[in-house]
């Protein structure tokens, strides 16, 4: 019996304790095919390099496992591994697991997230995987339970055509954990700041920072439960239509 | 009276074309802030720059014109432009208008559209326009008379809040524009390939390529109507769950 082809990338880099956790959780499940950004990629969102060239490189990185680094986003290794793979099309593409959650609209900001949109575009189910943990050495103990138990449910039951899951996992003792929840993507935002410094030319620079808020009453969301100790997760779509504006904006401009 | 104040950002630049006519054809109805990325941002998406520091310049390059160059992308312009406004809000912010087309999936590519998407999510009506033609020197005659007549009806209208428009033109004699549309995004893919190539050095990289590729029979989209010399609107939400499979898989998990 043939095993599955599990494609596996992130967006924190192939040498990170996540994507290395995230393949400790599903080397047994299925064939590997790993390939991740050569450097951190985090916040590049859908991002795909398209005015430079990509390199991509085998690493024996990892002993036994058909791995590749890639100096695109985590979109271009998802398309690069497809590339890789000529003609074969992996059962299922996981990315992460990510060092700090991508609940609600950080889906959008988020490289881990966006591998597993790419993949729904591509008719794969996948899932994007975060631990709210933006540590280095975050403990992924439970989380790899959590995504083999996940790859399993895909694996048998696939996903519907066009989506993939954004999983978060409360980084938590695994007992204060109160189950899994199906739920919707929150509705908060970023306040974003920019701090402003000068570089020893005396010239201006700025970083961006701020703080993720929430003023929704709504509870049946991924930051919700998040944060009332559930591991959530978010069926997402690529359509971005606004199907109830549609009908409304025919009025409208006229 | 106070002019509306309207962000304007794209991502092919400032120096672009299509950033010079979006600013002539609205540069009349209000106060503007224009703030663009120092260099072109295709692809980009929705990333934002957080592992970088981000430079930001006060240009006198359009004259008369509160313009500012921002080393980073089309979403990182939108939140500096909105720093720079120290608490004013823009009536409506305003990307492209695009070196090429926008329609169907590449609304998760592209930068000019993330920008507007980024504005949708600080509750600002925002729009990303769109002209089917890649060349430096595309006519944006007719687009500019397109981006005044919707400019203006958002300012008199608004928009729900949390959505943004997606606009594409049609590079096709004014003559030949068959109306407006306001359709659902379309549901076509990147077929993608890489080109692998040789450096200097003998070492491999690879140039992404591809062709876009639409399979579906239903008319009711973005891409079949600018295919048929409409100009295209799809109202965009960045709400990315899909909903009807969130009680699905409510029994899938159990």
């Amino acid at each position: 019996m043939n095993l599955p082809l599990i494609l596996i990338t992130n967006d924190d880099g192939y040498a990170s304790k996540g994507i290395n956790s995230l393949l400790n959780a599903v080397k047994e499940i299925g064939e590997i095919l790993f390939i991740a950004p050569d450097s951190p990629q985090s916040g590049m969102g859908h991002a795909i390099t398209v005015n430079n060239p990509v390199r991509c490189k085998k690493t024996n990185f990892f002993k036994g496992v058909n791995a590749y680094t890639c100096s695109g986003t985590p979109v271009d290794c998802v398309k690069m591994g497809i590339h890789l793979l000529k003609g074969r099309k992996p059962d299922v593409i996981l990315s992460g697991i990510n060092h700090g959650s991508n609940v609600s609209t950080n889906i959008l900001y988020s490289g881990t997230m966006a591998a597993a949109v790419e993949g729904a575009m591509e008719g794969i189910p996948s899932v994007g995987f975060s631990l709210t943990d933006f540590s280095e050495n975050a403990d992924f103990s439970y989380a790899e339970q959590v995504v083999a138990f996940i790859t399993k449910k895909i694996l048998k039951n696939g996903l519907k055509k066009g989506t993939c899951l954004n999983v978060n996992i409360p980084n938590v003792l695994e007992s204060d954990i109160k189950g899994i929840k199906i739920c919707k993507q929150g509705n908060a935002f970023w306040e974003d700041s920019f701090e402003n410094r000068k570089d020893p030319m005396g010239k201006d620079y700025y970083w961006l920072t701020g703080s993720f808020a929430s003023k929704e009453t709504d509870t049946e969301t991924d930051i919700h439960y998040l944060n009332n100790n559930y591991v959530t997760v978010v069926p997402c779509q690529y359509d971005m239509t606004c199907h109830t504006s549609v009908n409304e904006l025919k009025n409208w401009i006229s």
